[in-house]
């Protein structure tokens, strides 16, 4: 089996979100597996200047629109922009890392499941109670995962994180790396199946 | 005949040089002819707080691979990099907007003349003297093309034709609109496409 491929994500994403909806089929289309990894755009961004893209003028006005627009296009059903964005995502991202480690089987599911509160129900998950009570619909504990949000062995692990992720040229969302090769943007998908299938170009 | 679809693009873009090098085939499956539409991302800029891509960090490391793989992937042959990057586009921009006043039915000849002489043979088309001389190879008059990019009519023309471009909320390069819609991106076309075949959504 070929490695993982490498699907970093910010829950406060849109296009992160669309990525999400489409990388298990991609993947398991190339026989891979996927890795999960959630990061924190907002320390990424101190990097390199950015900000959120719906707070850019003029550019924030097409995001708005293409959102959505994209979410049709990818055949993603139920999008709708959350009442509350962008959001801190520390604690749905600690769900997800507590959850890599204590029912790994469940990672994808819970992903799935705060992703969908998010853009599809608006739920606020940057609040720990309802991130933790969305990710337990997928089947893990509720009481394990809110405590994980508090866990000062999470939180470190979280921040080690968006380190390997920045070292690793990480600086948007959805960013894929298929062996050593980086993608940004749900909107590379077609070159990421191009890529899985010939192996470059 | 509908509409002619309206291609805005900045010669110092590596996208938009993608986008022009596909732009006519999509608008003729479709029945529709091109507007070209040359404009500065360096005034557009101002206006979003936007910097050329390739000086932010970490993304521009990042653009410098994806700008070579996309073409690849765009089936775009003999794409490289410039020596000189990012240029000003005063001297090209004026030429086409002649063009479009003087000489119509070489519009496209001379924006795919322009953008391969920067793009395949590393011409610093913001010379006024070698953007001219890359403009008559597509068929219009050296001394004319060069005498527009110190008129100061066709100066004013491209002012206005930026300021007419950020009214209709073009931010980027390329930036197509359809019937009022707008993309951004030449990761976009798939979009375009179907929204030409369909009418939206």
């Amino acid at each position: 089996m070929s490695a993982p491929i490498e699907f970093y994500f910010d829950f406060s994403s849109p296009y992160g979100y669309l990525g999400s909806e489409k990388i298990d089929a991609l993947a398991a289309k190339h026989g891979r597996a996927v890795d999960w990894r959630p990061v924190l755009l907002g320390v990424v961004f101190r990097q390199t200047g950015a900000v959120p893209l719906t707070e850019v003028p003029i550019k924030g006005d097409y995001s708005r629109r293409d959102f959505p627009r994209s979410a049709k296009f990818h055949g993603v059903e139920g999008f709708r922009m959350p009442t509350k964005f962008p959001i801190p995502t520390q604690a749905p991202a600690r769900i997800v890392l507590w959850t890599k480690a204590h029912a790994p089987a469940r990672t994808a599911a819970v992903v799935h499941a705060l992703y969908r509160a998010f853009f599809h129900e608006d739920v606020d998950i940057s609040r720990p109670d309802l991130a933790a009570k969305a990710a337990a619909k997928a089947g893990v504990d509720e009481a394990a995962v809110r405590a994980a949000i508090d866990d000062p062995a999470v939180k470190d692990a979280l921040k080690s994180e968006n380190e390997r992720a920045m070292a690793a040229g990480v600086f948007g969302s959805p960013f894929t790396i298929v062996d050593g090769e980086p993608f940004w943007g749900v909107d590379r998908f077609d070159q990421v199946d191009r890529w899985l299938a010939t192996g470059g170009w």
